[in-house]
């Protein structure tokens, strides 16, 4: 199966999951007790986890579409991975919307929200190294480069950013308020620290190269 | 009309109802007793209908690339019957949230939740033979090769997935429980048992040998 | 300006829409007396409204794409139609909401809903003629064939929609009912009595006969 | 990274956005006294809130795309503000749904819903000069021409909706009713008064010069 697929449909589902978080905005409280400024003033979680999510979900985009760039074609488990991956990503608006809603409660609330947003950021962070390491270790099956392997610095990163969200959860047993802000923390991090574009560069210049009709088949 | 088009709009039909599948994780029991971890837990029913439509429309998503990549045009039937298939992916999202609140219920509420889940998969499994059947007999008019004729193995594994639909909704109305276990088993083993999709392998190669502005035409 | 944009985001507007309509399905009767099997059986006419809708808004995408292919650009004033004509488009699953909850109530509830939903079609098909009639006096400007006149059959049609969608509304203030029979049998209707497209046929033989570099351009 | 890619999440972003404004149409108010007929008559703010955003995300997409045509790449940095600019927009259905349900309060509500709505509008405008900002500083780096630079016409537009809106903004402390209709003016003034697209006119035909492959890659 030609990558241009997968591509289509997992941008496709990034585009909705990501617009899909202006649910959590959306719902304002009932009983408007206090006036409407004062409740949109006390709100603040919402906007947070609105921040937080939609650069999250932004990141993995940019980092997914590293990663299709690498591939020459997906196999049946490569697409099964996806679908894992997609399905992290789908869940997103959920624990957002725990966070927005249960984030300032003391009653155990905001831990349990913060908590689950933590242990879906690790789904989507095994689901995406899986898909990485499949890459590295059926590169002459799928990769542009049948013997491509992922770079150090590539590894490192990766299981950087798992370990993060590993230790991000752990603190919101403690304190969800300081678990929140390292979410945060993570996308702003991984937003300017990224991996080299594979369509860019040395390597784009040396794909330029290549005959016409197969650019036509890799730019659209 | 080409099929380019009928495909961009059903792969934006399946991303938006993949994702709309959140929907029925995003609810939170209004009255959170007993703390919001202890409501997360008690809501397995959810996350179990959310895996198992998620991974479900995955896989008509796959199975309606294979088909399409068979064909060279759509006539306006296909395109009604395509309308029919969309308008099934589109409701999963309806009997998930049933499965979702009513499973666990014991006045009745899990076995028509769990019956109107399986009707629903019996409706789209009835559209995609459906399709499939008539590529088969309009091989001439809308196939890339005039005399393709469906194999007997795709034969064997479309009325095998109506059947089994059949008998799991069957079962609901004993055991809506085993019914959506069965719903679930049907999803993974369609994931990994596939048909062969015409665009890759020895008939891919062939293609691949055409002219380059067939190759613009069909690759993006 | 390009169509492949306008075409693009149309369609990503239509498949988002669509799939809209399957939140008028989910709201279940918050109070479900007498159980979710009898509740399921009572909301059919949320069932008839969500076939309807669907099925309009499919031939609308089939209209749309028939139009956009006579384009060769698109001006501004025409993307303002086109917008005008996606608000149409969009708003469908409220009037359709208002006939899933308010179809059988006897307060005129149901005439209140079906006539919104009349208008919303009213609308629309002016919206889509506004298009039409623009493409036929401005085909210099905006059409592949400079002296391109829509045939008598395509003015017929068109205003033959409008016609019926007026007087589907005036119904409506009698019997609601009667009115949602009329806006299904219009939408099956047109599924199957529909206009040439002009990508079908000898005219596109005709372009299939052009250079390699126009057909990577119209192609994709 | 290519500019396709940033260019079609961003359409499917604009594309669900605009969209989920229907969202803010569906739910009718639970207690129906006086009639269904007299709630939607009663309920003009949200039909003049849902005209209003969505011709203003028509507006942003157009602008958007004209923005789009003058790169020839994106750096990592105008993928950061394109993110925050998709922020602004997928988080346009939540103002507009303040203004559908506080407008007519007489209890500070509506003003509460202007402002927000106008601070929304403000932050829109500010991530979209900064866009165009940064292809002025930065046209060697990303622009189509490597000597870009924005015309006085193109900074005048944008400042002038950037000091529109402030304007609006502040005119919602004192009459929320007024600054909506505001909201809606600039929102018509910029459906006319537009940027010229630079793949339209001589430099388009400049383009269309341009070798077979060339136009392979920048057409789809």
């Amino acid at each position: 199966m030609e990558t241009r697929r997968a591509e289509a449909f997992s941008d496709g589902v990034f585009a909705v999951a990501i617009t899909v978080l202006v649910f959590d905005l959306l719902p304002i409280g009932a009983g408007v007790g206090g006036g409407l400024g004062h409740v949109l003033l006390k709100e603040w979680p919402k906007y947070a986890a609105y921040v937080v999510s939609f650069l999250t979900i932004g990141i993995v985009w940019l980092n997914h579409h590293t990663l299709m760039a690498h591939l020459r074609r997906v196999s049946r488990m490569l697409l099964v991975l996806n679908l894992v991956l997609m399905m992290c990503v789908v869940a997103v608006p959920f624990p957002t919307a725990l966070i927005a809603e249960h984030l300032t409660e003391h009653t155990g609330g905001g831990i349990a929200a913060a908590v689950t947003y933590g242990l879906v950021m690790v789904a989507m962070s095994v689901a995406f190294s899986a898909m990485w390491l499949y890459l590295g270790l059926h590169a002459g099956e799928v990769a542009r480069e049948p013997d491509f392997q992922p770079s150090l610095r590539t590894t490192i990163r990766f299981s950087g950013g798992l370990v993060a969200y590993v230790v991000a959860t752990l603190v919101a047993i403690v304190s969800p308020g300081a678990a929140v802000a390292m979410y945060g923390a993570i996308a702003v991090y991984y937003l300017f620290e990224h991996l080299p574009d594979p369509t860019a560069g040395p390597e784009a210049a040396g794909r330029d190269s290549r005959s016409g009709s197969d650019q036509c088949r890799s730019d659209p």
